[in-house]
């Protein structure tokens, strides 16, 4: 019964979602292997009749925030990506501004979609090409095509997309075949089914090399524009390129219809529940009890890191979101707003929720105190 | 973008979930339609490895009950299907006798698994026909063949099924492909892309005649018990018939992912606020603001039924979920204190949660009681 994948929706590390820059297994961060530059296009401009909405999917919101800002932060924490061109529908261009602006984008280029997707996509494209409109984009070597409403994509994995793109030209990312494939009649009967290990559902993100797709885009007939909706095919027939291609996790699902909103709402709840930054303070009782929650925290698979101060330690507060303070008295209230104070500078809970737990100790465990904000008013 | 279906994923009728039996537009029941036994095998032998779950994910639970009741229940509420065999692994056998207890399912026979997807579906095949351990099942004339891990199902959508299986020998439920499929060369590059036109994603239910499945299933080869999935080919290969293709709605996707399971939740949760029963008393004021509650739902897209009384209106009742009466003063309680009666003694929260929101009038709108419960203790 469907073992072709024993892998889990969960992303890998819990912190992923929120981790600014991250580093590989041998101490060189992604940004120093990526010494060339990326852009990303990603193409928004559906209209997502599919979800049973007034609302294009990429604009539906769930905790508060808009399924596209998701998708974008999902690029834009990652310090080897420059440029991300978001390509919308005319009617949409203003609310993707607004977009940008309530949620303090900073990589984003909002450019025009075209009727279909694959002219979205070569609008997209020509974003780094303009000169008439004012300064063009800085081109970059590697152009990464990705779905607004996949909004789950790990560092590691586009690593690896961008790494192979640049050496064979095109990369995708595959998933194995959940259901049999069949052919079908032109009455509407069985005609056969494919072998289904030897065929793969091709998903995104696709890497090129810019100038590659771009020369696809440019030579592709109208009847590719019109119809077609596969870049890979394009650079393969296009620019002769064979895409190298690279399974990918299956958190790569596009959000489709409307109860995959909810299911994105439960796996980014889901990845904020399984990481917390633990505030232990420095006297010998609470130091204990820190060391303690953290080793039950860990036995229900948390990733609980732990530190003496929340002050000074910005760089640690800006992992997570789920915050444990230890303190010895009902009177330290003084350090918890010092770190909601911290959190609110940082504009913290701007992208996800933020949850304090105070845990009071006075000759063992006294009180739990909870606190769950969005907006870490205290 | 995808727009080769424009169908939502929430059931047509929000009671469908719900409902016991229904009708057709011509005043014919389904039951009239459906003149011959119908059964169904429902495989559920799986160890949900994609899951990242212990617990299998038929058997995993939301909104307090596991997936495959919510399965069962979906046939069992039709009135033309006899009996529902489910094929668990030997482990969970005394769990699944524990879910039909628990949940009151009557219709369920359970059958021990086989180690593949194919031998489960064979054993489940076999209740039919064994005769040493017993009186076996009465056999039936169209078996329908469906996923455990697929909760929604209308009864219009099996009903084609059935009868297409009835006159082809074999039919079933087909999609539109979500991802373009590509072949792969054996060292991972693209070889070539499927014309998504010509191509359907295969799901389920799927129907036959009772003997023509069964004969298939003597005939194949160990081979097809140990790598086959797909019932549809069997029928082709070793009984000679091939199947009628039924495109189905995106309801009928498969709980794969723990996500899912956040999705299914969902499907359920809108299903459930989307109809209600609204009791009016039979004094002018209240009528009138029943009238004009309903009004104002309907244009909410919920569907509210009207009724003077609960007393004596127990078919209604089962129809829906959530529960408006309408009183003249507060000394009323007697009827809402009835309907809850009522409603415990046809264990009407079993299955899924009960809402209860009072409405007291007097010279106009006094004030609205809202209670939520899920076992209908008042």
């Amino acid at each position: 019964m469907d073992l072709d994948s024993k892998a889990s929706d969960r992303p890998l590390d819990p912190r992923c979602l929120l981790t600014p820059e991250a580093g590989n297994s041998e101490g060189k961060t992604f940004q120093d292997t990526v010494g060339f530059p990326v852009a990303v296009v990603l193409p928004a401009a559906g209209c997502g009749e599919r979800m049973g909405l007034s609302t294009p999917k990429q604009f539906c919101t769930f905790l508060n925030r808009p399924l596209i800002s998701y998708t974008i932060e999902t690029f834009e924490r990652i310090s080897w990506i420059r440029t991300i061109v978001v390509v919308v529908a005319k009617e949409s261009y203003d609310q993707m501004l607004q977009v940008i602006h309530s949620f303090h984008h900073t990589k984003v280029k909002v450019v025009e979609g075209g009727t279909t997707r694959h002219r979205s996509i070569f609008n997209g494209l020509q974003a780094f090409h303009e000169s008439t409109e004012g300064p063009s984009l800085i081109r970059p070597k590697v152009v990464i095509i990705h779905d607004a409403v996949r909004p789950f994509v790990e560092e590691d994995f586009l690593l690896k997309i961008t790494l192979a793109a640049k050496e064979q030209g095109a990369s995708g990312a595959i998933r194995p075949l959940v259901s049999t494939v069949i052919a079908t009649t032109s009455e509407g009967y069985l005609d056969h089914s494919l072998e289904r290990a030897k065929y793969r559902a091709s998903e995104m993100p696709q890497g090129f090399l810019y100038d590659i797709i771009y020369q696809a885009y440019q030579r592709c007939s109208e009847f590719d524009f019109e119809f077609g909706t596969e870049c890979l095919h394009l650079a393969l027939q296009y620019s002769g390129t064979n895409a190298k291609l690279i399974e990918g996790p299956p958190t790569l699902w596009k959000v489709t219809y409307k109860r995959d909103l909810a299911a994105a709402e439960s796996v980014i709840k889901e990845a904020l529940s399984l990481s917390a930054c633990l505030i232990s303070g420095t006297i010998a009782e609470t130091v204990a009890l820190a060391s303690h929650l953290q080793k039950n925290l860990a036995a229900n698979s948390m990733t609980v890191d732990v530190y003496q101060s929340a002050t000074g330690n910005n760089e640690l507060l800006s992992k997570t979101r789920n915050f444990i303070q230890i303190s010895a008295s009902e009177e330290s209230l003084l350090e918890i707003s010092e770190m909601v104070k911290v959190l609110e500078e940082k504009n913290h809970a701007l992208l996800y929720p933020v949850v304090i737990v105070w845990v009071v100790t006075f000759c063992g465990l006294k009180g739990i105190w909870k606190k769950e904000n969005t907006d870490t008013a205290f």
